[in-house]
This record gives C-alpha cells, sequence and structure tokens, in this order.
C-alpha cells in the first residue's frame, strides 16, 4: 500500500523550519506495511494545497500543518473546496478546546471556533498538546489524514492514526527490530546478506543515525518473520543491544536502575555529551550523580590524579589514559562503574599512528578496570557523537552481560 | 523570483534520512532574493522524477540527490531525458574524480565514468568531499542546478551556486543579519512590529531554534537597509550578540581567545550540554580545560564545597546555590571565568514557586559573581538546550562589555 505526504507550511519553504515530520510519518507508517510514494511541501495558499491534493494518486493520504487557529490556517478550508465538504462545527470538539484554554488559565479566542469544524463522518484526532485536532476522513476509496505541523502534537496523536489504519486494512505487516552499537551499516549489510536471500518474505530496513543504528523486519508470515529474527539474532547478537524502539540512555538509565547501580563520567574529547545524553532521560538522578569534562592534559591529572607519565609516555589519547581516569574516577565518586573517553575529534590533531577518529574509552567498576578502542569517520561533531553512542553501548552491554 | 526544490531519494520516503537540505537551501536561496515556492520529494525512479519536472513553473530548479555512480543513481539521466539533453564524458572533470580517488590510495570504479558525463554548455560545480559533481545548466529561460544529495557535499558546493545566480540576476537584495538570544521570538516580533512599518521595502525574516534566534534584514535599496539596521540595533541592541552567521559556541571561544582569558562550566539541569557545545568548536582548548557536571546535591557539596545550608535552605536551583557553583569554581578552576547552571528541566521537580523551566545561572570572575534567572518554555530536551543557549549568551554578553 502506498501513501502520499503533503506537508503545508511556509516556514518550511522559507528555511525557518525543517521538516522532520516527513521521515517520523515515513518510519511510522513502514512499520505498517505502507510506502509513501511522495511528498510535497507547499505554502499556506489553498492554490498551492489544491495543486499538491489534485497530484495525489495513492490509498492513504496524509496531510500536516494548517491545522491552527489563524487566518492562515486554511488546510481543512483547503481540503473542503478540493473535495466538496461541507465543515460542521462538532460541539463535543469545541467544548473540549475550550477545556484546554481553561485549564490553562487562559480564555478561548473566537478563531479557536473553526478548529473545531469538521466535514460530517470525520474521526476527529484528538490533541493533547496543542488546541488543533486531527482528522480522519474516508473519501472516495482513499483515507484522509490531517495532523497538525509542530512534530510533538504530531508525534503525540500518530498512535490514533496507527490504530485506524490498522483497522482499516488486513494486511499490515507483523513487524519487530533491533538498536545495534559497534559497528558501520555496511558492515552489517554484509553480514546479513544472505539473511536478505534466505528470507525472500521478510522485508529489512535499516535506519542508521551516528554510531547506531536500528533494523526493523516486517513480514506478511508470523513464521518468516520469526525465524529471520532467531537468524537476525544469530548473526549480529553481538551487536543488538535492545528494541528498535529504545534509545541508548534509556536502555542505560534503566538498566542501571534495576540493579540499583550508578555511574560517573570522565569526558575528555565528548566534552560531556556522554553526561547530557543521560541527563536527557527523566528520573536520570537515580543512577547519575556527576561527571567529569577533563579536556586538557593538567586537568586530568589535577582532578582525577592520572600520572603525568602515563600523559607523557602515551599521551593522552592512549589506552593507558582512559585506564587511569576510569580507574582513578570509579574511587573517587565511589560509583559501582565509571566511563571514560578520551580521543582525537579533529580537525586537527591527528597522526599517523593515531589518525583524526581515534578514541579510547574505559570502563572501571570495583573489581575490574577494561579498556576499549574505535577509530570513528566524520566531521568533529560526527565522530564525537558516535563515541558518546559507543561510550553508552559498553556500559549497556556490561549491565546485559551479567543479567543472561 | 521564485524557485523549486526537487530532492530525489528513496532514503527520504522511507525515513532512513530527514531532509535538511531543503530548509538549508531555502535559508541561502531567501538572501538572494530568491523564494521557494514548491518542493518535493520524489523516489530514485525516472517516472517520478519525470512527473516532479513536468510541475516545475519557476525560474529557478534545484534538484538534489541522485548523482552517485550507482545504478539507482538517475538523476543526470532523468533530467536529459526530460529536457532532451545528450550527456557527454568532461574529460576535465573524469580526470579530477580519478584524482579524487588516488589521492585517498584507492581506485576508481567504471561506474565513476557517468559523474563526469554532462549535458554541452553545463557549468561543473566542483565536488571537496566527495566524487559526484553538481552542475548548472540553462535551459529555455530557466536555471536548473542539481547538486549531490549528502549534506556536507551540497553545503561545501554551494557557494558555486550562489556566486553563479548572483551574476546571472541583476536584482539581489542587499543583506545582513543578527544573532539573538536572550527572549522569545514573540517578544522580539512586538518589538520590531514599527520597524515592519516603517521600512516597507526591508524584509524582514525571523529564523528560531532553541534559545536563540536569527534575523535576515534584506532590501534592494542598500540607504533602507542600513536604516533598518540602524533602527534594529537600536530596539534590540540588548539581545544581539553577532552577525547571523555566527553561533553561540563559535561567538564565546573567539572572544576568550582573543583576551586569552578561559573558562570553566558547572552544570547541573544541563548536564554537560554547554561543556559539550563549547568542544564543538576546533580550538575550543585554548579557552577550555575542565567541567563539572554536579547533577546531585552532593556533588556539589563535595566537588565545589557548596554549603549545605543553601542547598537546605534554598535548593539547588536557587539563585544562592548557582551563586555558590560558580564563586566556588572559579577559585578551583583558576580560570577566569565561571559559568554554572541549576535548573528543573522537569517533566517532574516543579512546583508553584519554581515551576519546571526555572533555571538560575552563575557567572563568576575573581572580582564578581553575578547571577541571572531565567523561566524556559518546552519539554525537557527544549528546556536543556534554551538553558545552555543562554548560559553561554551570558559570557559572550561578558565579554562584549567589557569590548565597547
Amino acid at each position: 500500500m502506498q501513501a502520499s505526504v503533503i506537508n503545508v507550511g511556509s516556514e518550511l519553504l522559507s528555511g525557518q523550519t525543517t521538516n522532520t515530520n516527513l521521515s517520523y510519518i515515513a518510519r511510522r507508517l513502514r512499520r505498517l506495511g505502507i510506502v509513501i510514494a511522495r511528498s510535497t511541501t507547499v505554502s499556506d495558499t489553498e492554490a498551492a494545497i489544491h495543486e499538491a491534493l489534485a497530484m495525489v494518486q495513492e490509498d492513504v493520504l496524509i496531510i500536516t500543518g494548517g491545522l491552527g487557529p489563524s487566518r492562515d490556517d486554511i488546510t481543512k478550508e483547503s481540503l473542503a473546496s478540493f473535495f466538496g465538504w461541507r465543515l460542521v462545527k462538532d460541539e463535543r470538539v469545541f467544548e473540549a478546546i475550550r477545556r484546554y484554554f481553561e485549564s490553562r488559565g487562559r480564555t478561548m479566542r473566537e478563531t479557536n471556533e473553526k478548529q473545531a469544524r469538521f466535514p460530517p463522518g470525520a474521526t476527529v484526532l484528538k490533541n493533547q498538546r496543542g488546541t488543533a485536532p486531527g482528522m480522519v476522513v474516508e473519501h472516495g476509496g482513499r483515507t484522509i489524514v490531517a495532523l497538525p505541523g509542530p512534530p510533538g502534537e504530531l508525534k503525540g496523536m500518530f498512535p490514533q492514526v496507527e490504530a485506524l489504519l490498522k483497522k482499516r486494512r488486513d494486511d499490515v505487516p507483523y513487524q519487530d527490530g533491533f538498536l545495534l552499537v559497534g559497528r558501520g551499516e555496511s558492515e552489517f549489510e554484509s553480514d546479513l546478506q544472505d539473511l536478505y536471500t534466505e528470507h525472500p518474505d521478510v522485508e529489512l530496513a535499516p535506519y542508521a543515525s551516528l554510531g547506531e543504528i536500528r533494523y526493523i523486519l516486517l513480514s506478511h508470515s508470523k513464521e518468516s518473520l520469526k525465524q529471520a529474527k532467531e537468524a537476525f539474532r544469530e548473526r549480529l547478537h553481538k551487536d543488538i543491544l535492545g528494541r528498535a524502539d529504545d534509545t541508548l540512555e534509556g536502555l542505560l538509565v534503566a538498566g542501571l536502575r534495576q540493579r540499583s547501580a550508578s555511574v560517573a563520567f570522565a569526558e575528555s574529547c565528548t566534552g560531556g555529551l556522554v553526561a547530557s545524553r543521560v541527563v536527557d532521560v527523566p528520573g536520570a538522578s537515580d543512577v547519575f550523580e556527576e561527571g567529569y569534562v577533563l579536556y586538557s592534559n593538567a586537568s586530568k591529572s589535577r582532578r582525577l590524579g592520572v600520572s603525568p607519565q602515563v600523559l607523557e609516555n602515551y599521551g593522552a589519547v592512549s589506552e593507558q589514559c582512559a585506564y587511569e581516569m576510569a580507574y582513578l574516577l570509579q574511587r573517587k565518586a565511589r560509583t559501582d562503574y565509571a566511563l571514560s573517553v578520551t580521543g582525537i575529534a579533529g580537525p586537527e590533531g591527528g597522526s599517523e599512528k593515531k589518525p583524526v577518529g581515534t578514541v579510547y574509552f574505559g570502563l572501571a567498576k570495583a573489581e575490574t578496570t577494561r579498556t576499549f578502542h574505535r577509530i570513528f569517520s566524520g566531521d568533529r561533531q560526527m565522530i564525537r557523537r558516535k563515541a558518546s553512542a559507543y561510550a553508552l553501548s559498553l556500559l549497556i552491554r556490561e549491565l546485559q552481560r551479567h543479567e543472561a
């Protein structure tokens, strides 16, 4: 099944906003076995919206943006004029919008009334993060979905869309997925090559971001999916950290919390990025108390006591330095685990022996300290981001090792 | 003048990649006075590309992606079949691609040959970050620009596009812009309201991101632009930190370096994000040695000596705590400046007196320590990002105050 997406919003065409809705919608639809065949971005004018609508040939149309209360917001009105719908005020929705304002100590404006108007027969989608409800309309054998543009609101409402699409279709594939860290996409792909041929009725969709990759497996046969998952696990179990919906920081916080354990970080090239990712998780304070950003050599000695000999003989970017940073941090912070990162993010500072992208990691607990070493590709930001993902993965793996 | 953008790439429609090229191109074209009227994203098939090409009515067409060496890369071939061009091998370009491989110790594959084929009369755009050259072709009164999809390559080549577009047009507006931090977009907009009416021949384009906002001013009259810029500065000089092309972290590192000064950070709710942003700047080591992530109350006392009375009487999220963190850090790290951040990022932890989003900042130097206080809106990630921008802005402003 195919879908078309129309993103309405002059701010998308002026560059004021980057369109993150399309890739989100694409990833979610893919899991329902729906592929986006085309996507158009248009400004908030009736003519532009009509022109885009005239191109749609797909079974599902998702149109985003233009559901606000202002005069510029004309998506519903443009759909109505294009398809010949009459928009009628839905009193229950109107009341819900009024209450949304009331609960925030604000008064509803008159212009908000139009947000409660829908074509008869529309299924209204509730919006808990804003005033603009969405809607689903069946028209001429096509499912038309209208959603607000702000990504937070759209994401909050998407489960309602998924539930409706699932209900109306009998060919939703079975699906599952994995989160992997450790190697590059091309390496995984070559490991999976025969899996693609051995399981022709299973679709594998890789979604790579910096330092991590998610694979979604889709099949219309439950048994095929199960076999493919087993084969996938067999080949890549060393690299699998969680399910496709997991985040590294979420897995780490949950894993530590489960065993009432704590962690501290000592970061050089990542410069606080590892700690910041962990703090992104609500409730991180249960497992994380403190971190150090030790960017200069002197600070590594001063704060943790890394020996000057190590810095002199091996340099700050070395296995020995990563070892000492983690070992000494674990003693100083008195945490169950201590993680260190030291590397060359570039663009300067590389050498033939230690090229830009070289990063050493230390992972200490009371009994043992181990070190790890990777060379990451990309620019400074990419290398730092990949290193932070790898650092998180090391401790997640350590926690999982003891589970098994 | 209007432009149309076609992004070619199945990875954009499957959600494997988020399209950041469109907003980048939009921002750059806007500065040349060119507005994007529509944008289409299509898969790598000739039929889909032709269908999108048939819709183009604008003077400028920018098409991205599909210039690689693989069989899936068919953008140039699809343009050629649509417009009736013949693609001819350009020996000099072919040689350049061969050298690109050679310089990286790799051998050019046969499939790369097609990357050197262009319609006669095309201006070839050099790509220093990859093998795919771009091109500009004038056809039927329209300027057609083809660029590779990887954002790094596209951005690296865009100055060549700008130079060509400028040369071919006599109505490029004068432009300049500012980077502002301190208040929300709506507050700035109301301050600028009369500027919009007093300078009708100057266009103001705001580009907001989390905690910072950039304004681009455009006019076809040099004198009007100058006057509007002066009026803009007069109204918002307290909030202006730099030019539109500046970044906060870049301004901070440059400002500190200029006066051979150093900084240290003590972060609670931002959790290392401030330090990490500074480390994003190559050469940050000239001005930054170390930072602390002090997430728990105990760590604030243990590492910096924040007094237990302050934590007990006022809490960790307080002016007093921010003051002590900055004051004590400056003494401990012996830097010229020390910056502290402590706040409630949510979703839990807010109270009536200190709602979620409340953040206190401390800025210490040898002689004085000052504190600042803001309430940011948004979710946990947004609050943390805005707080990091505000923290950076405090020190930039301090450095600029002494310049003036």
